[in-house]
């Protein structure tokens, strides 16, 4: 359900303030023999409150096997609408032309990003032509016009006056528009200096602590949902920037594609921010009361309250 | 300049809301000829705010050479007092017994914490028996008594009343004391269930987004000032919670030295966090203004504002 953003979601925030505790009710959880912790909320979740990931929104990355002969597969969220379509469409379609097929990571920045796509795409006489149909897409697509509505807390949040899970995805919101945010795992769209918002067909994901001034400066697509470590143990660049500085220390990429062209992919589902499940969840990742704790936090940013993946059981 | 913590830190903090923008005037920015990005700041810092890391505050890892043949060697900075002494003095004795020498690498969960100790710790019947005159250490000492005056913010942190960096180190404000955090290369000590705290000799490095929630339950102990993407990039544990399932698997330590007992180790230096040079620097880390950005976000958590170490020049 849409509304208009600031409308909609400032007196949820509102509400929800001052702690993440007000979202699950002490009551619920008294009636516990013992504290869950968070990872046994998630297990104990009934099907309804499990959303399935259709196929058509993910990215299949596959690299070259490990020097073990061991096959490295990333799969990858695509962003559901409202957020980012004008990229998602692009990724679609190079994607669908195989134009990923023999590009390669190219820049493994240790505490921020693994970044891939064309190695010679900066030299034009040597870049790989992209698909045609591309669009150009405007920097106001960095932000969403409106958003659904979805747990939200006005925490105490440095980057914007409130954060929240909608539709499966962090977002924070600020007067400018919701934004989703980077968090581990998030995977977003290489550009060059400002106007230009890239194309789609250079991506990263983030491996390290939450590069949040990114946020609403840069295009986000997607999360890694399984394999990212296939990403963050990567050896680092050895140049600038992380990038590597030899063709050889590149890892290839033997193939992305979309879902739909993969056979025998699992069948992936996330918990639905709108279940109680996922309340209990995150007033769990916010007050560890769990037997290894002994002073919960009262709270949690909401790139430490990652949205649980599974394969459909 | 140590003060009783709630009256001298509350008032700093609060004098400081809302914005990280305030502890570092516009006026001084405005002279500039071009905005200048976080790491140019730290470029343009005089020597006078620099401060020296001792040889003796320094702890340093040599893993066995990786399948190329290549040293990896781990330089971690010991935790300065009031914070955590009592571990701190165990950790000096375990290095100064060459108790590390031999053991190694055994838990990689990603997005989480590398780990390093006894693979057989425990295992009472094979556990390598610890030196002699190690200290058991009270809860109490997870939190300091007083903190020093230093670079602080009220800002919207979700885990505690406010943040800082005092003594070169990110630390949190709360009613129970002060405390230093999780961020992205702290080091801490392995613990059983409570009120076991560890003794020092089970040690993990923070390798992915700041686990905040471990503050204050847990004791931090060190970060890692160099090298420490030899153990962001090592392959992922196998076994629950990332620990290895066999030990073909772990990484060999070859020794960890106190940093006076290894010769030739370069000259570590942070910037001081009492500087105007690292306020001008916390404040471009929260409000980026060099050419690639568009929105500054105006604030940062405390995770996202490292303090600089170098080689002294």
């Amino acid at each position: 359900m849409h509304k208009p953003l600031l409308a909609a979601v400032l007196p949820l925030l509102a509400a929800l303030a001052p702690s993440l505790a007000a979202a699950a009710p002490p009551v619920a959880l008294a009636s516990e023999p013992k504290p869950l912790a968070p990872l046994e909320i998630v297990g104990q979740a009934p099907t309804a409150d499990w959303s399935a990931i259709a196929p058509a929104d993910l990215l299949v990355m596959d690299l070259a096997p490990d020097a073990a002969g061991k096959l490295r597969r990333v799969v990858i969220q695509l962003l559901p609408p409202p957020f980012s379509q004008g990229w998602i469409g692009n990724i679609r379609k190079v994607a669908a032309a195989h134009w990923w097929d023999g590009t390669s990571i190219n820049r493994v920045q240790d505490n921020y990003v693994v970044q891939w796509g064309d190695a010679d795409g900066e030299d034009a006489a040597k870049a790989k032509p992209l698909p045609q149909g591309l669009t150009v897409v405007a920097q106001d697509q960095y932000t969403a016009k409106a958003a659904p509505e979805g747990w939200a807390n006005a925490q105490h949040d440095a980057y914007a006056a409130g954060t929240g899970v909608v539709l499966g995805w962090p977002v924070s919101y600020a007067p400018g528009g919701v934004a989703p945010v980077h968090c581990y795992g998030t995977v977003g769209v290489g550009r060059n200096m400002p106007p230009d918002t890239g194309t789609g067909a250079e991506l990263y994901a983030v491996i390290g602590h939450a590069p949040r001034q990114l946020d609403r400066n840069i295009a986000v697509v997607g999360r890694v949902i399984e394999g990212i470590e296939h990403l963050s143990s990567l050896p680092r660049g050895t140049g600038d920037l992380g990038f590597y500085k030899t063709a050889a220390e590149r890892t290839p990429i033997r193939a992305i594609r979309l879902g739909t062209d993969v056979p025998d992919l699992p069948h992936y589902q996330y918990l639905s921010t709108e279940s109680a499940s996922f309340a209990r969840y995150a007033d769990a990742r916010a007050n560890r009361r769990d037997p290894f704790y002994i002073r919960p936090a009262g709270g949690a940013d909401i790139c430490n309250i990652p949205v649980p993946v599974r394969h459909a059981p």
